[in-house]
């Protein structure tokens, strides 16, 4: 059986989402990443990087949110959870999932780190996150109800971790990035996504 | 045909290599960097995002190294430039490019923004970049010629993008990452390599 290393509200509640929307047999193994679990031997031993999430196959271990979402969706077909199309169309949803995992969270990573290191280098952040997430918001612009359109794909719930922590440290102040708050509002519709909240102890926002 | 937009020497030196590889008809557009072409609508209008590389395609535009990569791995299968197997070897590739782009990447960003706004942010980047080295040495450490094994993949390219940046800022110190020097010697005597190099201007290292 699968079994994914996650820590509440981390950027793996995504894996999570959509291996729960996947319809995938697999057990949540939680990771106490604020006693600093991930970097005991223990977890180095199956995730040598130290994060979350970590994805434990009969075939061996992936890594990464973007490579785990692609190969839920790759592997559960019946899930309907990437474009349908040729693999050009799987390429171009994950482009969007690429500038979540390079930018978005990057800057986040920034946020995050500027309440231990001082303020200085974090006050930018939440300018610099508003002209990042532009993108986001424009695609959402023309009605869609999902990042690729109106087919539900892996990206939503990687997009929606993101729309969670706009709530955190100020990051998206009280009323920025209205569409991708729309969007966090029909993700926490769905069976998949609060049955994933209550298993790692979230509320929805 | 293909057109890729690229920089001399950034990190889109890893799509123009693969595209190389694989024997793909394309166009190597060059983008003034230097002088913030990437910025003008003209390129904004290609790639909102404002970066390289990005590839033009008949079908549309696909960004970010790691997913333009795989395209290409996927698009040209005579030309082997992902293992052997199923989606699961794939995915495990993309999980070593992933660690690439989201991990060493952001670290050298890091160090090159340090130039700009003083050394104390970027002075702790040469001890975390060798930290976080260390799981590229030890994949190399059993002999493979390559990132996967004896299988030349595109995470070969995107691996010697960041070989070639250790000598920038005194990032890589004099001699440190033997494993992945010794990996960049091989790629330099890969005709594919020789051709990129010479197109974007650049000297082997």
């Amino acid at each position: 059986m699968l079994k994914l290393f996650y820590a509440p509200n981390a950027c793996s509640l995504a894996s999570h989402i959509a291996l729960a929307e996947a319809g995938a047999e697999f057990e949540a193994v939680r990771v106490d990443t604020k006693a600093g679990e991930q970097r005991q031997p223990a977890y180095l031993a199956i995730n040598p990087k130290g994060r979350v999430p970590a994805l434990v196959t009969p075939r061996g271990t992936l890594t990464e949110n973007v490579v785990i979402l692609g190969w839920v969706a790759q592997t559960y077909p019946d899930a309907h959870l990437k474009p349908d199309g040729d693999f050009f169309a799987f390429s171009e949803m994950q482009s969007f999932n690429l500038y979540l995992a390079s930018t978005i969270h990057v800057t986040f990573a920034h946020l995050f780190r500027a309440r231990t290191v001082g303020i200085a280098f974090g006050a930018k952040v939440p300018s610099s996150l508003k002209d990042q997430w532009r993108l986001i918001e424009d695609r959402l612009s023309d009605g869609r109800p999902w990042v690729c359109g109106q087919q539900y794909t892996v990206a939503d719930p990687y997009l929606y971790v993101f729309a969670r922590w706009l709530e955190r440290d100020g990051a998206g102040g009280s009323d920025g990035m209205p569409l991708t708050r729309a969007h966090r509002a029909r993700m926490q519709e769905r069976a998949a996504v609060k049955k994933v909240l209550a298993a790692e102890g979230l509320e929805p926002l």
